[in-house]
């Protein structure tokens, strides 16, 4: 059974009415239970605990990790976001949440600023699905459409995604890459657009289905350990 | 200097009073006078041309080859499919223009349908720059607005693009992958979405300048030509 | 249970002894067993059997399909190179082997010669793993070793592939794109370099190992169906 | 004029006798002659020089740094390394060179180990063009022979290149992907291989050839200076 550490950054809903309002037990519980129902193995931490929640024991029992954060980035620990980018190039799932584009470990990931374009409207989104084949379109139809959601716009400064799963239309005229994956060392990374915190996002059965389909995509396989030093010598070979 | 054929099926403009008041000398002499003014050598061809305008000798001073078809696409022989698609893989350029998605050369390079949705409503498009270091957008804003443009909409039935330079939204709820590149063989492909021939768009500036810039990409270069057969005997090596 | 057709072209083994020795019930057979040992439901069909075994209905109890020609792809129907294409797109996997690079679905499905260069002298081969997260590489070790291969050397006049998850060493001094994946419309192609006839290549757990974990990537999902046809009128949206 | 800044650790060159044989003035002068030679207009910039050469003025009159290092990665400042990759993202482009896998604002920009496998024993390399139409590859042959070079092979622990150009070959039995492109924020990032300080390879006529077309493939554009902020409201569209 695939076990997902579920990480939210817990401030807002404890500091703004209409947020406690949509998520009044977090934005992580919602998303746990939401991983619940399609068959994971949940567990969830937040900035706030000793270590962030993501101590050295928490990682090891972890197979895929979510990343919500928004306001406090900079909180997180310098050595954690280290910890955290060691187990993902080690072979563990991280799928991005929505502002965490801005979150340290994403950006330490891409190498770029992971900068965008947003506006808080509630405005309409529709996320259509580019490539059908892919696993993390799998139950879906051909769009997902948010009655209300926070706009990001292009250009997303991100390097272009190995394969761009959803392309996101917004009432406003903007367009999004909205579900991106990469590999990082033996890790896949999955970016996935939805989910402010004031919109009842992480409720709706598709957001639910993209995300266990998510987990699935980026648990760790049982490919090879690259050995990385000097090579034995040309005159054995 | 770079020497340019524009393509065209030569068709609507002859029928529809509609087209030829938009095109009065055809879509192939609106582009041509567009690269001529950046700087590029240019020659036409339509449809009912003998062997449609594509010789041999024609192909031999072809640099780059841009596409225009909508309505006759069945009316290309085979055997002039089958020349362009070689001089392509041996580093001809070829741009496919609009409706020209459904093209037999266009199908036969990417080896899927290359189908998507479409509608004719005359509604906004805004092709948004997701890759704005990329030599195609030079000289570009961060979006090329066409006023009215018929709409094409994901899925965009085609291998995911090499580099996706442009992404177009639409009024009624669509996006489209507007730009996309890709190498076949030695030669480089470049699908650029706008270009209905009921609306002026390539009159306008920014069309102009997209199509100067994909032409200068395509253009073959100097790379080495590849042999294919049997490699040297392992003994002398 | 995930269905798999082993087509074959099964001549070298009717006219060679050589080849017939290596493989005594045909090649298919060999690959089929391979694949039963690790649970999947195989079917074989040939070149000589009536609509070269892949009638309608076999087509419809298969979800990936593996390839393996050689000296006959010319004899291969074009009607059943279609019916093979178009259920591709339509989700069914497909794993081209060896001297199938030449065969005519793949070079319908890459847009491309698909050429190389190749030499037969017996001599060292090495895969090297470049992307271990990649579920083809599941149970591997850091690189694959054939003591005796047929060369196959770059440039191999293919697309990028979406993912490079093996590149060959040989002994005489080329490199080859050995394990490639694509996209096409809602099908998965993986081709895969190793399997000269003369060589008991399909016998080895390594390249068992490595076709099932194909076989299991390119199985299709439950993506949705995309619709190509004119899009809802723009007033109702 | 393409302005590059040629940058060296050149800490090899002072203290090894047998490194200063090979590049008496050090290895970022022979660079710079072998781009002189081919029309560059070209700077150098070291390690000991006053904030490692790389002054904002420095910077504002660079369009391609090149960078090689090795034995001091971790003596270049961090602040200086802020300082390149603000520039990368803005456009900049950079080549990093051989050992410069390890540099810090290599991995910074890649976000992985950018680690690998080595061997110093002088074997030889032959470096294949997988493709041949990328403007890198312009008068080249089908490979490049280095008759003794340091190995690096696989894994590579890089993100996939969105090009990969070269694929080396060495005696040996490893393979490595030699030559790989990026894009990362605004800036054109090229990896390329060949260039241990004890072999005369940056004085070869093809290895001036690749460096010339990177850094006039690296070079900025005139593409849209994407803004990263609060969007227009919903309401003025």
């Amino acid at each position: 059974m695939t076990r997902v550490t579920v990480w939210n950054e817990y401030r807002h809903e404890k500091h703004s009415d209409e947020v406690a309002e949509v998520y009044p037990d977090g934005i992580h519980t919602a998303i746990a239970d939401g991983l619940e129902e399609h068959g994971f193995d949940t567990h969830t931490a937040t900035l706030d605990d000793p270590e962030h929640g993501l101590t050295e024991g928490v990682l090891d029992d972890t197979d895929v990790l979510t990343w919500w954060g928004h306001r406090a980035h900079d909180e997180v620990a310098d050595h954690i976001v280290e910890r955290v980018h060691e187990r993902v190039l080690d072979g563990m799932g991280l799928l991005v949440l929505h502002s965490g584009h801005y979150s340290k470990i994403f950006k330490k990931l891409m190498g770029t600023t992971c900068s965008l374009k947003w506006r808080e409207a509630g405005e309409k989104e529709r996320l259509w699905v580019v490539e059908p084949s892919h696993p993390i379109a799998d139950g879906l139809d051909e769009y997902v459409e948010m009655p209300e959601a926070e706009m990001y716009g292009e250009r997303f400064d991100v390097p272009a995604p190995e394969t761009l799963v959803f392309n996101s239309w917004f009432e406003g005229g903007e367009v999004f890459r909205s579900g991106c994956c990469y590999t990082r060392g033996s890790g896949r990374v999955f970016y996935f657009r939805p989910g402010h915190e004031t919109y009842p996002i992480y409720y709706r059965d598709e957001i639910k289905q993209v995300l266990a389909n998510a987990a699935e995509w980026a648990a760790p396989g049982d490919g090879p350990t690259p050995s990385f030093d000097n090579a034995e010598p040309l005159e054995e070979l």
